[in-house]
């Protein structure tokens, strides 16, 4: 039988809450946009075409990273780096039929702690804060990964 | 009863375009890679020693970053940040049964708009060509996110 | 019926090499971590605070970009870049029911050439070594799109 379908409660969990932090990821960009154009920093040729003409002095000045932008992007990396890999995770970890109640949970706290990554990343708070929100995340793919070794090479 | 089989015509067309769009992110390294070698721009210390032994004169200005190698590289992220993002949502989605005729329509549209995109970043055109493109895909993953949302916390 | 189930070999095969290019993948964060204390080469304003108190010069210092950080970081990348299209194309290629020992086959050798990718990566192995595991994973993504393509546009 599948555990695939909105039957199995891990599964439903999975769509509760990956379907959360993917919104948020897929928001990154949004941030990183909204970010480009208040501090007037772009990507790419075309771009500061698009925003000042033909003026080469000018464009060049948009070209310019700014820490801001830097930051948001660097957020959306370590949200690629991290809920990416959760997410092919726990399809595994969903196959081995763990505990619904647990997987739940597991979940649940995954993506408290991915959205607060991103408040505390963005809004500069003071480490170990961004620390300790990865760290959360990290070792919840660590021990869903365990659990999956069990099951494929242990058992 | 499980829906990720390819009697589902929501997954058939995910199998469909899902793989056009995994083949074009996949082939995005071999963009990358061209371009290395037609601007003689590479990425460390081996690759340069590779290429032109031990001078060390040589193999600095090797490891110079070329603007269309990085335009290609940004291409690249930019998939990653919206397809990778894009397939996990479609899981989802196909789970709470969408009618099958406006899945296969969303995922149509978004395989299009990002092999455009790549077409639109690569060949430099002006903007807003690569921003309207990227905002398709966007409002595809979105649109999803929302409907998922919908099943999830309020039905 | 589904064949996304532990009744199925070719997705008991996923469950046991992908779960270990996964954890390799999410292990890729801790290396580039340690490299970052190792060499005192950090990321952000908050981190170089947390380490040196307000000392401005000193903060400076440690957000120059040590090239073993940089080494890391790429190799992570090309990780996202690789291991994550495997994963989602292997989904695919399940789906479309192949022979259960082939796709073992090809899932183990993924695993094994990305593993092998990064420590010749980190490990600074002169190439084309890196380029060759490389490339291997790259042909085994391929050729799975090629039986996907077969399977939704040629039958």
């Amino acid at each position: 039988m599948s555990v695939f379908t909105t039957e199995n409660d891990s599964f439903v969990a999975l769509i509760k809450y990956g379907s959360l932090i993917l919104f948020k990821m897929v928001m990154m960009s949004t941030v990183t946009s909204v970010y480009r154009v208040l501090h007037r920093s772009l990507t790419s040729e075309e771009d500061a075409y698009f925003a000042v003409g033909n003026n080469k002095e000018k464009q060049k000045k948009l070209l310019i990273e700014h820490p801001d932008v830097k930051r948001a992007r660097l957020a959306h990396q370590n949200d690629l780096e991290n809920i990416v890999p959760f997410f092919l995770i726990s399809l595994l970890y969903i196959s081995i039929k763990p505990e619904p109640k647990l997987t739940e949970f597991l979940f649940k706290v995954f993506a408290g702690s991915r959205i607060l990554h991103s408040f505390v990343y963005i809004g500069k708070v003071r480490q170990p804060a961004r620390y300790l929100t990865f760290l959360c995340g990290f070792l919840i793919n660590v021990y869903m990964l365990v659990q999956i070794f069990r099951w494929a090479y242990v058992l």
